[in-house]
């Protein structure tokens, strides 16, 4: 079993990476929460099969479980749907060592895991990521969180999984879209950490799109590990580093927030977020044209838009981004590209600037 | 001025103990947090008054501010409150600096608090506790949270505060029930930790009833500092060294529920709580009946009860005992004196001896 190891002291965990081996969880579980008895395994419509299969191999092997059913969609990362964990938490009659198991996308996973760190004052978490978002972003680093409704994922808390199961053929029942939004982020991590693995999308774009499980593989792994590296450095988001993470979102949270959570996937506007920071930086003289079209290209092959297919007005974009929790006192903050695997943090782009990439879109 | 270190790496902070100096306030904040700029400031409508004027001290500071009051009482620690206050700082349009400052009782420094933890995955938070209790216990050592429909505090996350600011002045408009049973912990501090304690509180009983400032000073600093030395040897309750200042508390609980939150106050059914420790104590042949009769004596002389008016069904106090957080798989566990300043843990106390107890009370 291959398997990347988070390094954050005493709060360090394993990702395993498997392929159908739902059976060994429990033993999974079992070797990072040895005090465990009960198990909370919450899940969506979507993903509830799955979710069943996980709570018969934890009773399997011995674990008391209970199936807490969430509807699916990012509407359920809210305090309504907070509050039925908790219940069911309750009802579970769990301790301080019973565990949460989020076998999801982010949603669950964000949802699941903030009731974890808040219930009883941190229970602990293992995620069971179904989304490719969820594999390689959502589910590692430790940020779990709800949405206000004046703003995504507003409310919220750092709470480290004890450990993260990922088990590729989840994935096998993932709608095409929600697929080939995941693969934004997946992107995102060759530009800003990795150009060879940059190289490596750009040369299997095909195995990519098809899922084949060597390459799904290495992809998953691969983008762990580089998630993995920067929260190891940046644990709370204190020191800057994590917000390399954040390329391409601020313009994403603009352009997601104008449409109506829903209409565009998360990964569909940061793959429009990453075009726009390309264009950015280019304007700013960070990036030649090449770097821009490199990205875009590579992004079109992998099924991904690069320009909103709506007009948004540029006024309220830059409200909602200057909005952006990134933001402090009001001043926007970019993440852009200076060359293909290293990206840097700006907080005096000129904002003309800013709009006319936003006009120019 | 005063101060006690509470001494936690980089989670480090001061408690001021000052009397009437509110316009000192902001030099503390911005000693504290050098970065914020803006402040929300939180109180109930008991404690609005003093929260006001220290809203006009860090506005004359040079912050930008905004109030949130929460009704008065214990159901205001509860979700829709906390929506509320999620509200206000998105209205005053928080940014990661943004400061939460929490002016109140237990109620308003947990609710507030956990607002703070959990508002754009954690604001800094500064307490200014207004009642005794709040002094003495829940301001310091970053527990925060809500309640849940079923159980007390069982929502809620670590999160220690940037300062707490203790203004002994602001106790003059303190209810005397309210007061008394803050005095519980007080004794508390003395019986788990500090025996000379005990006897300085036996020695002024009269001096801590008429609240005078000299021996206010010394009491809540003391208990401060005792507070302190224990959260910081064991801050998220891990090792169980905390546990220790869950003295009473099982059994308090117990009672607590079952009169009613409102009923009965925190402190007085503490106090009852020790006393029946105690009892537990003695008859496991822990200490000695001289014990028992000393904290009696102590309580008694400081206006608290030591018995509950009301007589509750048994079955019912185990049941609500045996579902206590800080039960382990229906196991409950008692913090018990070995001599006046020591306690330790016992997990394995024959029910029917704590069924004896419970009846004789
Ligand atoms: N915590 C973090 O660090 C972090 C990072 C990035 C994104 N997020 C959050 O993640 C969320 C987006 O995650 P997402 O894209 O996974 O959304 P999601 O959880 O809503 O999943 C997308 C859709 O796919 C379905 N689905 C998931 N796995 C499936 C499977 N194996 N088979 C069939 N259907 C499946 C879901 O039911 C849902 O309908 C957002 O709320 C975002 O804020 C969090
Ligand atoms: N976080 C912790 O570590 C911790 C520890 C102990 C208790 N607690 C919590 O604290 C709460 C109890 O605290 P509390 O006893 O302070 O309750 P509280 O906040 O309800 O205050 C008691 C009453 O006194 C009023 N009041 C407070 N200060 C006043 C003042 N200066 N003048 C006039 N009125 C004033 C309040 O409005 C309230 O009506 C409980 O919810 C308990 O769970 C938390
Ligand atoms: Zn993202
Ligand atoms: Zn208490």
């Amino acid at each position: 079993m291959n398997s990347v190891r988070v390094n954050l002291g005493s709060r360090s965990y394993d990702i395993a990476l498997t392929s159908g081996d739902s059976k060994s969880v429990g033993a999974f579980v079992r070797a990072g929460l040895p005090k465990t008895t009960t198990a909370l395994v919450v899940g969506d419509s979507n993903t509830q099969l799955h979710g069943r299969v996980l709570e018969t191999a934890l009773i399997a092997s011995g674990f008391r479980t209970a199936f807490a059913p969430v509807p699916a969609g990012e509407p359920s990362k809210c305090l309504e749907q907070l509050s039925a964990l908790y219940d069911a938490l309750y009802g579970l009659a769990a301790d301080r060592q019973t565990c949460v198991v989020a076998v999801g996308g982010g949603v669950i996973g964000d949802l699941a895991g903030f009731a974890a760190a808040t219930y009883n004052r941190g229970l602990p978490l293992v995620m069971v990521p179904t989304s490719l978002l969820a594999m390689v972003d959502s589910s590692v680093g430790g940020k779990t969180g709800i949405n206000h409704p004046k703003g995504k994922n507003l409310i919220g808390a750092f709470h480290q999984p004890a450990g993260v199961w990922i088990d590729l053929a989840l994935l096998t029942t993932l709608p095409e879209r929600e697929y080939l939004s995941g693969l934004a982020e997946v992107v995102k991590y060759g530009v800003i950490l990795d150009s060879d693995f940059f190289s490596y999308l750009e040369a299997n774009t095909r195995a990519v799109r098809e899922r084949q499980p060597e390459v799904l593989l290495h992809v998953v792994g691969r983008c762990c590990r580089l998630k993995a590296d920067v929260v190891e450095k940046d644990e709370y988001e204190t020191t800057g580093l994590r917000a390399v993470l954040n390329y391409g979102h601020t313009f994403a949270h603009g352009f997601e927030t104008l449409a109506g959570y829903g209409t565009l996937l998360h990964g569909e506007a940061v793959a429009i977020g990453m075009t726009c920071a390309a264009t950015l930086a280019e304007r700013l003289g960070l990036v030649g044209a090449d770097f821009v079209s490199r990205q875009t290209d590579l992004l079109v092959a992998l099924g991904l838009p690069t320009a909103p297919g709506h007009s948004y007005p540029t006024e309220e974009l830059i409200s909602v981004m200057r909005r952006d929790k990134k933001a402090v006192g009001g001043q926007m903050r970019f993440i852009l590209p200076t060359r293909l695997g290293e990206v840097k943090l700006f907080d005096d782009v000129p904002e003309p600037l800013v709009r006319a990439v936003l006009q120019s879109h």
